[in-house]
C-alpha cells in the first residue's frame, strides 16, 4: 500500500511551471504551497472542518501567492491546479510496482487526496492498471495522520493492519501508519532527511520502490 | 483570553542563546525549532498521541538539531529546553494587560503549553498578579485547534464562548477559535504577515495588545 503524493507522485514537478509564471520565485512558491497544503490538511482535521483535497491545495495555493507577494490571477491558479491533476510519477514507481505485481502482490494506494486527482495522476504516470485499489480519505473525512485513515486501509481490503506493507516518503506518514498498527516502509529518496521524532520510527527504510522486491522475499 | 507563545511570550527570545551555541545558525534553529513544535502539537492530535507541550518542544529541539546538523548534547539541549521556561514577553503585553485589567475584565490564558511552563513564563514576564486564570490544553490532552480546547475555556469560566474575546498572534488559532465559537482578535505584530485561507478569518485585528482597549470600549 502506497502513499501517493510525494511518494509515487512528485508534487515539485509543478516547479517548472511555478517558475515559468513567476521567474526567480518557483521554488519558493511550490515549497511554500506543499508546505501550506500538508498544514491545513492536519488544521482542518483537527477544527473538524474537512475539505476535500482539491479544496485545500487550493487555499494552499492561495495562501503561497499571498505570502509571496505574487499576483495570482484567476488564469494563473486554473493552469497551477491543473498540474496537480497530472503529476509526474518518480522513476522508480512504475518498475517498482510492476515487480511487486509480478510477485502476486496486491497494490492499492491509501492516499489524502481527493479521488478525481487520484485517478487521474494514476492514469497519467501509467499505473493505473498495476493497483488494484485506490483508496482516499475522503471515505472518512479526515486526513491523514488519524488512525481512522489506516484503519480505513484494513477495513477496505478485509485483511488486518499488520499484514499491511504501508510505503510512504513522508516520515511523518510512517509514524502514523506504525502507530496505527500497520507494517511500514519509509522511503528515503534523499539521503539527508532527517527522520521525525514522533514514537513510531518506520520498520524499513529503502531509497526507492525498486528496493522493495528484494526486501519482501527475505520476510 | 490570550494565547501564551508566540502573543505573549517571544518564542524568538531563544534565538540569541542558539546564536551564541551555533554561530552563524542560531537563527535556523529557532525557526526550524518553532515549526517543527507546531508541526508536533498538530500530528500527535491527530494520532491520538498526545504528549505535552515541554515533552512536543523538546522533541522539535532534536529534530531541528538532526536537520541542520548540529551537535546537541544533553548540556546544550537542557539549557535550550531551560530558556523555554523564561521566554520574554513583548514590550506591549504588561502594558496592555494592565490597561484591560484596569477596566474590569476578566483575564485569562489558554494555550498549548504544560501547566507549569505557563507558570514560569507568566512569573518571568511579572503578568502572573493580572491573571485569573491560566489554562492549558493539558486538561482535554490534544492540542489547539480542535474545538474541545476553546470549549474547555468556556466550560472553565462559566461563560458562552461568543464572550470569550480570544487574543492571539498565530492566525490559524484565530481560525480555530472562530470556528468553534470564539470572538477572535488577530495581533498582527509584523505587518507582512499573510492570513491563512482556513474560512475563519479572525474578528478583529490588532497590532499590539494597548490596541484592545479602545476597541473594546466601542463595543
Amino acid at each position: 500500500m502506497f502513499d501517493a503524493y510525494g511518494t509515487l507522485f512528485d508534487v515539485f514537478s509543478v516547479t517548472s511551471l511555478c517558475e515559468q509564471m513567476f521567474p526567480g520565485k518557483g521554488l519558493a512558491l511550490a515549497t511554500t504551497w506543499r508546505a501550506k497544503q500538508l498544514q491545513y490538511t492536519l488544521l482542518r482535521s483537527m477544527m473538524d472542518r474537512y475539505e476535500d483535497f482539491w479544496q485545500i491545495t487550493r487555499a494552499g495555493l492561495v495562501y503561497a501567492a499571498n505570502a509571496l507577494g505574487l499576483d495570482l490571477d484567476l488564469d494563473k491558479r486554473t493552469r497551477l491546479m491543473d498540474a496537480y491533476m497530472t503529476l509526474a510519477a518518480f522513476p522508480d514507481v512504475k518498475p517498482g510496482l510492476q515487480q511487486l505485481k509480478a510477485m502476486g502482490l496486491r497494490l492499492a494506494v491509501l492516499s489524502n487526496g481527493e479521488p478525481k486527482m487520484l485517478e487521474s495522476a494514476a492514469r497519467t504516470a501509467g499505473i493505473a492498471d498495476l493497483l488494484d485499489a485506490v483508496i482516499s480519505v475522503d471515505q472518512v473525512k479526515v486526513f491523514k495522520p488519524s488512525p481512522r485513515v489506516y484503519e480505513l486501509a484494513a477495513t477496505h481490503l478485509n485483511i488486518p493492519k499488520h499484514s499491511i506493507g504501508f510505503v510512504t516518503s513522508n516520515n511523518w506518514d510512517a509514524h502514523g501508519a506504525g502507530s496505527a498498527g500497520l507494517t511500514t516502509f519509509w522511503i528515503q529518496r534523499a539521503a539527508a532527511e532527517p527522520a521525525e521524532e514522533l514514537g513510531f520510527p518506520p520498520a524499513h527504510v529503502v531509497h526507492a520502490l525498486t528496493d522493495l522486491p528484494n526486501i519482501i522475499r527475505s520476510f
